[in-house]
């Protein structure tokens, strides 16, 4: 147990879902049991969490510990390699939570040729925040979460579409949440032409994620309300080579082939590190069908809607072996009012 | 309920005990939905919370949010006023969670006249934090945090003075992490010679605190290995002006008058913020008597020691009416393997 090791994942929390394809990291230094600096990687592009750490500390670093969310890097990326500057700043020990699989670093041996100590302390609470960057990285796909509101019974709406029940405000403002930790949200054409929806953040000094619009056919409305609302860019991937947008906040993706991977391949190229998937029962189960998708959360209403389960959420084409069908583990539950929260990791 | 004010606790909470008779403080910067900065105080004469935050952000924090875990200050101290600094830094908007009450603050106003919204936000989480801080301040002494460790019935030794029962690990390592968080730990001349205690810190990066040794008399024994010992030092308040020490690490304060409240008084003049007493029935009895006392934990080892309790941790020569005794708060429980720890405030 170190509450130093604690508070670097602290700060790598604080900054989940503002680094695009990077990881969230944070970074302590200590000296003469005092904190003396404190950092965080704020952004793509930015200074790395040790270097924000080591800085602030300045002088004081020298002959000190720096407690690391992550396993510092050695590469020349965008900022020089942080083991440099560890060097350069005279710690003694560097004590990390995590390894950085997608990495084959040297790091270590490094930071030990300079005499510097070194302690790799696995934490089960960082892992949570690197396990899915990991898995997305390698793919070179972002990590991708499925968001999914409905019925005791599964369903997102009834047989003729309705599905106006009343979400509560302690689901809503869970939603708005999640956008703000989301690079983009994913939807499909179907569930914008009936329902209009903004999928913006609606919280203080939220962030609103990108919206990215599947519509192979591009028989796309753009009178609806949600694309004249310019408050964050609508990216539009579809297979019609003559559909054009002449708003500024619209861009127009064509792909040949509209697949979930070229789709989130295509994202990840333009620095898109987590999606959201909010979308109707067929871009939904596309989603949940692939092995790229690793978190679910669904929002149950109290309700219970019948019919034929034109609108359930899980649909195939196929009838699936029961040994075949996904499986989830159960992360948490909670109750947000009246709804109940699940949150669950596809196994 | 607003996570960027959190962060901003978390971090003063990161930096409690470090900073002295200054509060600790954090703060975040948001601009556009994203971290831009992070600071917390982390030493007396330091640069404050705001000005960490502000730096890291520079000129992202033009048009921004700062949350604060405590009021701006607008004085010119050991650093120049963090109004001004939030002005410079073209800050659209302060949120704060809690009021310093001990300064007589134009803050808001001053803010305001330079177009900035300003918004006090009241946080429990970050009362907690300073409330003893503003009692302590305004009194001009240091916080104090009584710590004893006792049988079920109420006793620190056998009336024959045996006090070596099993204390756990989970408990030594508790009362490392408190010595940690307070700047001196003050015990009686009396416990000293009995039981030689170190009171130092044996965990990870821990800050030793300073001693502080009371003994009117000043006959004290110093082949002692805790005078031995210089990895902190030892302040001796006595009320023999003869008493000498030819050890750097041992100083002698010598007062007329050796109370609670002089020698208080004398250490909060000394940069001592935060004091937890550690000592023996004598000792303890009159800080749990004083006002000033505002924390107490208890940690109670199984068993049942008996005997006429001439080690009882709470004795007063008059009998108190129990309109009079001391009243406190249970905050929390905790079992600490087969140890139980109460923390209480002082109603």
């Amino acid at each position: 147990m170190s509450h130093y090791l604690n508070y670097a994942i602290q700060l790598a929390e604080m900054v989940e879902g503002q680094t695009g394809i990077n990881p969230p990291v944070g970074a302590v230094v200590v000296n003469r049991g005092r904190v003396v600096g404190l950092g965080a990687h704020l952004r793509q592009g930015d200074k790395h969490a040790e270097v924000q750490a080591l800085d602030m500390a300045g002088a004081e670093a020298q002959g000190g510990t720096i407690y690391i969310s992550l396993e510092p890097c050695t590469h020349y990326g965008s900022t020089p390699p942080c083991v440099n500057k560890i060097i350069d700043f005279g710690i003694a020990k560097v004590v990390y939570a995590i390894k950085d699989t997608t990495l084959s670093s040297r790091g270590d041996q490094i930071l030990k040729d300079h005499g510097i100590e070194v302690e790799f302390r696995y934490q089960e609470a960082a892992m949570k925040l690197y396990e899915d960057f990991f898995f997305a990285k390698r793919n070179a796909m972002p990590e991708v979460t499925v968001k999914v509101s409905c019925s005791l019974d599964g369903k997102q709406a009834t047989d003729v579409g309705q599905s106006q029940w009343i979400t509560n405000k302690a689901v809503k403002q869970d939603v708005f949440q999640l956008r703000h930790t989301h690079d983009a949200v994913i939807t499909g054409n179907g569930t914008v032409q009936a329902d209009d929806p903004s999928y913006t953040t609606r919280i203080e000094d939220g962030k609103h994620p990108v919206r990215v619009l599947l519509s192979k056919s591009g028989d796309i409305n753009f009178d609806l309300s949600m694309f004249q609302d310019a408050t964050a860019p609508i990216w539009i991937y579809t297979e019609n080579p003559s559909l054009s947008a002449n708003q500024e906040h619209i861009d127009i993706n064509y792909l040949e082939e509209c697949t979930i991977e070229h789709i989130l391949s295509d994202l990840y190229s333009k620095g898109i590190g987590r999606v959201l998937v909010e979308a109707g029962p067929q871009v939904t189960s596309q989603f949940l069908h692939s092995t790229l998708t690793k978190e679910l959360i669904l929002y149950y209403a109290p309700i219970i809607i019948g019919g034929s389960g034109q609108h359930q959420f899980y649909q195939t084409d196929e009838v699936l072996e029961l040994s075949q069908v996904p499986n989830f583990e159960i992360v948490r539950t909670d109750m947000l009012e009246q709804n109940i929260k699940v949150q669950l990791r596809k196994k």
